[in-house]
Parts: structure tokens; C-alpha cells; sequence
């Protein structure tokens, strides 16, 4: 299988889509810009929301669950939000089905179904959110409103790639309702180092923390914290945002609270999500020519181990030694296969299970038996070891922790080796084209300049960094003052 | 907040409308027939939703994603389906709005953004993965297929209650792929039993199993078997369905595989889904005209723990023993909350945890500080022990097994005392008036008499009980012969 694997060489972005569609993480479907999240790719997907959905409830916060739809009064409410999203919405405008009178085999709209207002499928919901909040809130001793939704959500865009962007994608979107701005603000930052957190340590993916410029701003947001990756062909990829929004859903959607000292105010808000985009994020930053590279924390299956036999004999006394060792590692928490296929070889399995990523494989042979022995590869370096029986179970579960801080470092010299700092628009020309990665650079601030650097050089301004180390400067297009380095890349 | 609550006695509709709103489960939303899913009603949903999870994964199953949407010519294909679910779909036809021109403020839906060919909203997703499957499937190698997916889907039902029916619900559907009839039968029987035991043991609500009959069938099974539950007011509640699918959707869908002897074959089919309807039974089953009575293997907070003090020094003293309580029970893998808020009263908090229907309550005041004790209250009969400080955390954790067994044997005792045996059809219609509940009566096996008793009484077959522990008999509609008793009832 894995021969058929387009190499990062020839084509990254056909390695990327072959990758996903043969290692079985998700394929087109025949819905137009709809993926299939298929077994192996879905288990990744649980594995990050079990650990995110913790953190979200560790930092009190609750899940609930909103409509799928919202009217279109409703959507239109939040000005900046709905002209955001007015031009990928899907709109349910009939509910009903006929028998079509030309050929009663088929089914037609039904006209006389037509709704009276039509329905927008969320492209994310804080319209409906804030217009229920609205009934929720009265006091202060209502706030703060800590909830998270988990949810599918649609927005329909033209140009779709597997995970990366589809017309609907999975994710979870958190909404908060706060007394005030600052505590509002804090929520936003918080999340923020959440996210931040969870990509570094579960997905060994290292980000940058930051604000979004105005152009990159979430429609109706006042201000974005981010965090943003490097994938391994040099372009970046934003992997979280969240959004404190002020109080402008507040005022559109008319939701005040009485204060300790009993006067109205308008409340303030958060809004933050991640999304099945991740599943992307996580395949771009490790995986090789030979398939996925996972991270022991998210892989559905740590550790596999494959028989290797001439005859029935040496498979049954395999047998009793692998399913002790797999009863031994399940007791760690380890997630074990024994894959004892009759009809493969064992190279055919090496293969797939290097194809999807499985962190370590155990082979056990005639000779691991009379050595008391086992041959143990992991897959983020593809190296081997013979290790001693009496210390595998022991091995395996450092090896685990090792893998998982190995691809940390490495993307981490990835990201570093591919951070730029420029001081002429010539120099950013030439870096991005040659290498490549993050630039580190002054900016104005303006978003006329944003702009004609974006035109140029199909560049953005991924993020203003939240701890910024460098003093202030000259904008290295427009030559006009700077407060701060700016981090600018080609995006996802 | 309880006084408000309507009793069952006064108006049982009423009394679950009201129940469900004020202790915080769910509330309709601004979208017709949508609910919004509350906190504490998703936190309950999501203890279903882990224990189902684990126990289709414990039987072979992983989970998968599948696209919201089904185009047109693909939900037609099966056509029993496409007309059963014809009348209530949610239908997108187009994809982008526009500023509307008679008023910059608003939007409405842009002509040009017509989709070619229209999307149905999965009210089920049979048509779609069918059409995967058959992109997955050559050979037996590739059998069984054995997925589940929890996602949301709409049916435009025109009368809508919270949980019981809306037009969008959250649900686990479960689709799979066999090479024998026996084996695809035996799939659907084995998640019966799931079901069943979910039921019976974590929602301690007793169930009927059977099978369908081809009335009350799902549109395109050849089999439908069925849990049934009784609520308090003596009508039926489906409560969850496995089909066998035989080869409907294969032949649809042309979704054929090899068999070991090289013959081409049609795959046979299974599909099986619970819903967030369950939470509409479990509300039911148990809940009192003082609130929610949650088993504790489904209560999101199994254990309170009231203060009950005259001055801060006493309250400190409180505090000390509660969280000590509190951190042992938590060891236990007790879900705990210290209700310490200083701005209610205790008799306000004990009304309040007895409408979320919080299993026991622990009350602490000055006496027992003296005398080493604690009130322990349990919700299902809102009687009260004082309890010693040694024995305390033995007696609660007790008490959690005891509330559950006890909230089964209730209800099993209600629907023992609710399921009468009739032989005529004056005796039939005399006990559905006067006492309502099931009815197990011989039937001809007809549609006919079926629609019959339906049109006179409002009650159908819930379900041909798996086990007949009846002999023949007549007919009690028709005179004619009979092989076995079924399950009649008035139904939700």
C-alpha cells in the first residue's frame, strides 16, 4: 500500500489527500464539499475531544446543545457577523418532499412546503446562542455563562480539501457570558493557552500565541487570540481561535443584567472553537513518505504486535507470549493489537500499520522465542531494537513518552529553523519564496498595508505575538513606525 | 421553585412540559420544533451517550462520520424509505445570501446560488452510507462492517414536545454490513439486548422486547425489533429500534461483495438507533410531582451536600467536614457537589437539588457537628436517616446501589401492575379506558385488524414479545386463529 504513496517531494498536497484517503483517515463523499470521517480518523477525533472536553470542564465550563438552524431574522441580527458569513450559508427553504407527477418513482420539493422564513444551517451559532442567552440572563448572579457546544456546522465554501476545509466540518464552539470586560477578555486569553496547551502537549504540534490583525478578525469579534502551527511544506495553519467579543451580540441580541448595584448593563462575550481542522494540522506536522506519524496520546492504537511464524506450533507459542504482553500493557492503559491475520504477510502489515501511524510495533519470531526476545520499531524514526522479554513492558511505555516528546522537538526545530526575521520587503520577497516558513517583521499596523503585502505575496499576518520581544521598529513595506515584530506567512 | 411544578395528577402533559423547563433539562427554541438542550439535560444525555458508546465498542463497533446532507437522487433510491420519510424533510436549496436590495440591512437569498440538484437534511442516514459502503466493500475480507455514528438529524414532525418528538434530535445511528441473513439477524437481535440492558440497568427503566409489526415497522426493514417502556400514565414509549435491513439497501445501492467461493453477492443490512428521546422515557419513568428522580448511574451529581449553619464560625466547621466527605466520596468515583452558595436558603436548596432530581442529599448543621452525625436524604422516597460521621461514606455509596435497584423495582412493579391480559374486545377497550397501560391480546397477525383496533382505540401493537410464553389462540378483534399474544398500548 504504502508504495503507492505520493512522496512530500513531488507533490505535498497530493502526498496530503493520498495519505488521508489510503491510511483510511477520511475520503470525498458524494455530497459536494462533504467528507467521510472514516473509522481510523474518527478514533483520532474522539481521542482529541475526550482530552479538550476534559480541559473545558476542569476550567468550569458545561456542554449543551443548540438548534442546527437559525432563522434568518435571527442570523441577520449581528451585522458584521451575518455579511461575515452571508455568502457560504446553506438556507433550508422547504420541508416537505412530493411524488413527482412526471415519473412517480422520483420525489420533487414540494412548493406548497415552502417555509415561511427560511432556515440558514449554522456556519456557528452565536446568533441563536445570544437570542436564548437573552432569556437566561437577568442578574448578575446569572453570569458567568460558561458553555461549550460540540456540533457540526456548515459554511459553504468552493474550493474544499479533506479536513482542512469542507462545506461541513465537526467542532465544538464555546460561549460565555460575562459581568465584565475584563473578565470577558481573561476567558478569551485563557482559552487561548488552552488550546495552546493541548496542541503542545497531546498533539506534539508547537504553536504561536496571539492576537489576529483587524483583516483577519472573526466577523463580529472586536478582538481574535490564536494559535498557529507550521505545516512541513512552510505554510502556517491556524489551528484555534478564540474570539472576545465585546458587547456587540449583547447589544444586538438586547441581553442586559442587573449589576450588585442594581443598574442595567449590556453583558459581555466570548466566543472560541477548534475544529476536525486539527485532524489536518496534526497529519501535516509529522507524518512522512511511509504514512501518518501520530502522536502516542491521540493514536486509537499505541502499540502493535505481529506474530511471525513458519508453522502453527511457533504461532500458538507467539500467541501465548503476545497475548501476555498485551494483557501486561492494557494494564498501563495502553492501547494494544494483536494483529494475527492469516492471510497477510508480515511485511504487508508492517506496512499498513506504518501507513496509519501505529507509534510502535512488537515482532516476535522463532528466534525473539528462544532468545526470550522481541524486535521493537518505532515509527516516528522507523528505528529497531531487540530488546530483553523481562524489560519490554517496561521499554514500551518509556519508548511511548519518548516518541510523544520527540515529535515535539522536532517540529519544534522545524518551526525554528524556519522563522525568519526581516527588515526589507526584498528580504520577506525572497525568504518566503526560497524557504518559506514563519517571518518575523514590523508592520505599521495599518490594514492597507496588510493588504498590498497579502497582494504581493499572498502572505497574511498570522498573529501578533501575545509576549512581544522585540522593541519597536520601521514597517517593512511601508517604512512608517512599528510597535512590534508581526508574524507573517503563507497560510492554510 | 417546586411549588410551581403542575402535578401529574392535574394535567400529566402539563406536568412534563413543565418539569422538563424548570428543572433546567431543555426549552424550545426560536426555531420551530428545535429544542435547546440545557446543561443539566446534556450532562444526563452525555452519561448515556458514554455507557452506550463503551458498550457498542466492547461488541466490535467503532464509530465513523457521515455527511448532514443526502442529495435527492440518492435519498430516492431505496424506495421505502425515501416515502417514509418523504413528508418531514428539511430541504436546502441554495447556498448563499445576498444584501437584500430594498433594505441594506438585511439579506435574503440569492437567486443565482440555486443548487443543481437539492440536499435533504438526513432524517436517517441509511441512503448515504449505503452509497459509501459500496465503494468499501469487494470482498468477504471486507465484511463485517460494524459503524456507529452519533449525530443530529431532522424530521419536520408538524406537533413537537421536548425530547419526545422535535424536528431535530441527537441520536446514535448504527449501520452494518454482513455476508449471511443469519449473521445481519443476529446483529440486530444482539443490539436488542444492548438496548435492552442499557434500559434495565443504567436508566433502571424495565423494557419489552420484540419484534415490529409491518405497520409499525421502519420504513424499508424487513425487521424491526423494539425495546417498549411504560410511563406513569399508562401509554406506551418506544424507546429504541435495531433493523434487520435484509438486502433493501444492497440492492438499492448495488453494494455487492465475493464470497469465499468466488460468487458475487448482495450484502445484507442492519441499521439501529437510540435517541435523545430516551431522555423523554427516563424523565417519565421515575419523576415526581416534586421533579426529576434520577437513577444514580445517570445523575450528572449523584450526591449534595447542604450546609445548614447559624454564623460563619459554624459554617467553617461545616465546610471542613463536607469537603472531607466530599474528597472521599469523589475516591469512590461519587460525583459530589458542596452547595455552599450564600445567597439561598436551605430549604431553597433542598427544593432546587429535589427538582434536578439529585439522588441523595446530605444535610450538616449544628447538631450534627455535636453529635458526629449528618441527615442523609434520598430523592426517590424523600425519606431522611441521621446517619453516624464513621459509617457515613459506606452508607452513601450503599445507598446509590440501593436508589438504583429500587427505582427498577418500582417501575417494574408499576408496568406488572399496568399489563393485563384480555381475551375480547370489550374487555380490551374497558381496560385501555380505565386503566391504560399494555394489553397483551391474541391477534390475527393482519394489517387490517391492526388499523382496525387502531382507528377504534388510538392503541397499536407495541411490540410481538421475543419470548411467546403464550399457546395459540382467537383473534380478539377478528375471531380469527392467533399463534401467540402481542403487546397492544396507547402510545408516545
Amino acid at each position: 500500500m504504502a508504495k503507492n504513496l505520493t512522496t512530500r517531494q513531488e507533490d505535498y498536497s497530493k502526498w496530503y489527500n493520498d495519505l488521508v484517503v489510503k491510511s483510511g483517515l477520511a475520503e470525498n463523499s458524494s455530497v459536494r464539499g462533504c467528507m467521510v470521517i472514516k473509522p481510523h480518523g474518527y478514533a483520532i477525533w474522539e481521542k482529541m475531544q475526550a482530552q479538550l472536553d476534559k480541559m473545558f470542564k476542569e476550567t468550569g465550563h458545561q456542554n449543551a446543545y443548540f438548534p442546527l438552524f437559525i432563522p434568518k431574522s435571527l442570523f441577520e441580527a449581528e451585522e458584521k457577523n451575518a455579511k461575515g458569513f452571508a455568502k457560504e450559508c446553506a438556507i433550508v427553504t422547504h420541508y416537505r418532499l412530493e411524488t413527482d407527477p412526471d415519473n412517480p418513482k422520483k420525489l420533487r420539493v414540494d412548493p406548497k412546503a415552502k417555509l415561511e422564513e427560511e432556515l440558514i444551517i449554522r456556519p456557528t451559532s452565536e446568533a441563536i446562542i445570544w437570542n436564548t442567552y437573552k432569556n437566561w440572563i437577568q442578574s448578575y448572579r446569572d453570569l458567568p455563562i460558561l458553555i461549550n457546544q460540540w456540533a457540526n456546522v456548515v459554511r459553504w465554501e468552493m474550493r474544499t480539501r479533506l479536513f482542512l476545509r469542507t462545506a461541513e466540518f465537526l467542532w465544538q464552539e464555546g460561549h460565555t457570558a460575562h459581568q465584565t470586560k475584563d473578565e470577558a477578555m481573561q476567558e478569551a486569553l485563557m482559552i487561548n493557552s488552552i488550546y495552546a496547551e493541548f496542541a503542545e502537549k497531546y498533539m506534539s504540534m508547537p504553536v504561536l500565541q496571539g492576537l489576529k490583525s483587524e483583516n483577519e478578525r472573526f466577523a463580529g469579534a472586536e478582538e481574535t487570540f490564536c494559535i498557529e502551527a507550521l505545516m512541513q511544506d512552510g505554510k502556517a495553519l491556524q489551528a484555534g481561535t478564540s474570539h472576545f467579543l465585546g458587547q456587540n451580540f449583547a447589544k444586538a441580541f438586547d441581553v442586559k443584567f442587573t449589576d450588585k448595584e442594581g443598574k442595567l448593563n449590556y453583558v459581555w462575550a466570548t466566543s472560541w472553537g477548534v475544529s476536525s481542522r486539527l485532524m489536518g494540522a496534526l497529519i501535516m506536522t509529522h507524518s512522512d513518505d511511509k504514512g501518518l506519524v501520530l502522536p502516542p496520546k491521540l493514536a486509537p492504537i499505541q502499540v502493535v504486535i505481529v506474530p511471525i511464524y513458519n508453522n502453527e506450533q511457533e504461532l500458538d507459542s507467539i500467541s501465548k507470549i503476545a497475548e501476555d504482553i498485551k494483557s501486561k500493557l492494557i494494564k498501563l492503559g495502553i492501547s494494544v493489537k494483536y494483529d494475527n491475520r492469516d492471510y497477510l504477510r508480515p511485511g504487508a502489515k508492517f506496512a499498513q500499520h506504518e501507513l496509519q501511524g501505529v507509534p510502535i510495533r512488537i515482532a516476535i519470531g522463532p528466534k525473539d522465542l528462544q532468545n526470550k526476545s522481541a524486535e521493537v520499531s518505532r515509527r516516528d524514526l522507523l528505528t529497531k531494537e531487540i530488546i530483553d522479554m523481562n524489560s519490554l513492558i517496561e521499554h514500551v511505555n518509556k519508548l511511548l513518552s519518548d516518541i510523544q516528546e520527540n515529535l515535539f522537538k522536532k517540529a519544534l526545530k522545524f518551526r525554528e529553523d524556519h522563522m525568519s526575521e526581516v527588515d526589507s520587503f526584498d528580504e520577506f520577497q525572497k525568504v518566503l519564496k526560497e524557504k518559506g516558513g514563519f517571518i518575523s517583521a514590523h508592520w505599521d499596523g495599518t490594514s492597507e498595508t496588510e493588504d498590498k503585502i497579502k497582494e504581493k505575496t499572498k502572505a497574511t499576518i498570522r498573529c501578533i505575538p501575545n509576549d512581544p520581544s522585540s522593541s519597536k521598529g520601521k514597517c517593512v513595506y511601508s517604512g512608517n513606525p512599528s510597535n512590534q515584530r508581526v508574524i507573517f506567512a503563507k497560510a492554510y
